[in-house]
């Protein structure tokens, strides 16, 4: 029988097991994380499951089912530094007591899959996602060789200790060989749910991120010497862009965030020489966000030419939008109807593990937590218990419909 | 009988003497500058002159008239290091050249006093017109007392070492017993003169200064997670303000600057916590200017209320208008006109000395010469030859009728 209440129960244990006073401490590859994942190993031994870590230091608990084609249930116990008691480690959680609910009825009809996955957060060496990228074959080791953290540790160094080795990282792809669906719950880190009061959201992707450094470079001018007419002020040029990029965005009903901005060897007394600005776009519809940055691109490039500045665009980082399973989104709908009797739908911002279990091929779907204040990655962090309770429900019921859907097809 | 062309001729000895591939090399306070000076004492000791340095380092050549009552005329051989070979140091010369042609007609009916100000770039300890505000009086020895340059060399002794007493500087006020009158001949430094294609202007004061650091503070926000509609940008804010600041300045027919902009502790992939940015407005009407700021303030208030930010203004520098004496811009623009026909009127954005002398109440006017490319403070500032001699033969009538001015009143 599922008891919501004992996932609540669990979350506290484990927050007073590795975190303090200023939140989460579960950094992965770090003393904390080892004890949380032992911490976690003791309780999957009282399942009937196999327990096994792969080449990437993901953990699989694996129940078996009349189908060898198999459901996932991922989540991940490590946090960011000082960060929440929620992010992660509630999929972990919920999806062990699903586990319990499934073993405590028998056989299942198709296997059932709980992983751990390892250094979602990426916090200790800058790089998020290690542990699915590595399963869903997106990782590229000679990226992460090269990385250090902040005492100057080499990640391969490092990753050996906790008997990883990088080069075979990659091996771990062999766990989808048999994967059929992938479900994954968690908090939804933004003020969305909140605002609407409603407890749950079925996801319905995450965003395709295109994000650029744009730089305007103009000419220093003196302050009082220089009519305004007579400027080129790449400043100007980069408030007018950026309030143009704020319309593409409402336009488009998503969202475009100038996160950083500077004037380089700008002073008091003059017209700065270049402002360049982090223009970061996102949509859940990749041909439309190329769209947005193509409207972007000429709207720079008619303010330069109206400010008499010159602009130039330099891609920082981008990945495609990962749209979830649609009848998986379906069975997320239904399963969180059921639970609470109002039902969201909605794209996620940040990334997710789920996103390379899409990217990979695996039929994916997420379902969103109401967080409260839309505060993540701080200890301020916080969910209503009856939401965590509900959310357990949801990702339950929906694990019963994705367990039919699999062994059915 | 007054030579032109030999004011050119001296600039380019000057620039021999005391220059390198890299510009002019005068920074007061340094060996450099005292041979310009040295050199610049051997020309007016040809001339029957009293010379003079004053407690605040200025020099003083004297050529006693009927009257006591002086009409001063300035100038400052000191530069920027890597300076334009014009800037300062036209005055000077442009100066010795009227000196010579009055001294050359016998006794003129007022004292005719040529003024070689100390310090008036403040290079070396960052703090502009030493000399000319030692004997305006608005000279405050305890801020000057603690400067020192980027050796680390303070600036009391090292004006020790040219037989400066900080403590004595304000001594030199007494120059000012029977100022009459201040005449100034300096390079536009700006752009507009060479657009109008016209040689000189009458300058009808120095701008008021109004400097603020305007700082919003909004929320941070996952730039993923987080719909446009519910963010707190300051960045946003920023630009809004921006634009607004500039509509206030067009409208006021004057100059607003935004010369830095930053927001601390940004980051890609979230919406910044704060934003702020250098905002310097000037008008030659310190009243217009005033309203300026109020109406600047206001539209930062509305904007931070729509955006749900806060904002917040700290002053980092102001100086009132200096506007100078209407009796005195008359005879500048006659002069002009006398010499190249084509009047133009303009404020300086660019403070002088020439603001000291207006703010300790004597009748100040200065006359502009045209820049090339509107570059100063570099070696690329340039002026055509033709416009320098124009440029001395104006202020020679301007001395001219000054000198009848102060010597019939």
């Amino acid at each position: 029988m599922l008891e919501p209440a004992r996932t609540v129960a669990e979350l506290k244990e484990l927050r007073s097991l590795t975190g303090d006073a200023e939140g989460a401490q579960r950094v992965c590859w770090t003393e904390n994380w080892a004890t949380a994942r032992t911490w976690f190993r003791e309780k999957l031994e009282d399942l009937p499951v196999d327990i096994e870590t792969d080449e990437a230091g993901n953990l699989w608990a694996t129940l078996a089912g009349d189908s060898e084609r198999a459901v996932l249930i991922g989540g991940h116990l490590d946090s960011v530094s000082n960060g929440g008691w929620l992010d992660g480690c509630l999929n972990v959680l919920a999806g062990l007591e699903v586990l319990r609910r499934i073993a405590g009825e028998g056989r299942p009809s198709a296997t059932v899959r709980l992983v751990d996955w390892a250094d979602e957060e990426g916090f200790r060496f800058g790089r998020s996602l290690f542990g699915s990228s590595a399963v869903s074959g997106s990782l590229d080791p000679d990226e992460f060789r090269i990385l250090r953290d902040s005492e100057g540790a080499s990640l391969p160094e490092v990753l050996a200790g906790y008997g990883i080795e990088l080069d075979r990282a990659l091996e771990a792809g062999r766990e989808l060989a048999t994967a059929a669906a992938y479900l994954e719950l968690h908090i939804e880190q933004g003020p969305v749910l909140e605002r609407l009061g409603v407890p749950l959201a079925a996801v319905l992707g995450t965003y395709g991120v295109e994000r650029h450094i744009v730089r305007f470079r103009g000419q220093r001018a003196h302050a009082g010497a220089t009519p305004m007419d007579m400027r080129r002020d790449p400043v100007a040029a980069a408030a007018r862009f950026l309030l143009e990029g704020r319309r593409i965005a409402d336009e488009s009903g998503s969202v475009t965030t100038v996160g950083t901005i500077s004037a380089p060897g700008g002073i008091v007394t003059a017209v700065a020489p270049v402002c360049e600005l982090s223009f970061d776009q996102r949509h859940l519809d990749d041909p439309t966000l190329h769209g947005m940055v193509a409207t972007a691109r000429k709207a720079s490039e008619r303010i330069a030419a109206e400010e008499g500045v010159e602009v130039e665009w330099a891609v920082q980082w981008r990945i495609a939008a990962r749209p979830f399973h649609p009848e998986l989104i379906g069975f997320a709908e239904a399963a969180i109807d059921e639970t609470v009797g109002t039902v969201h739908r909605m794209p996620s911002g940040a990334l997710h593990d789920a996103a390379e279990m899409a990217s990979a091929g695996i039929p994916t779907v997420m379902l969103f937590v109401q967080s409260l204040h839309g505060l993540s990655h701080t200890k301020e962090e916080d969910t209503r218990p009856e939401d965590l309770e509900a959310s357990v429900r949801a990702l339950d019921r929906l694990a019963a419909k994705t367990i039919d859907w699999v062994s059915t097809r």
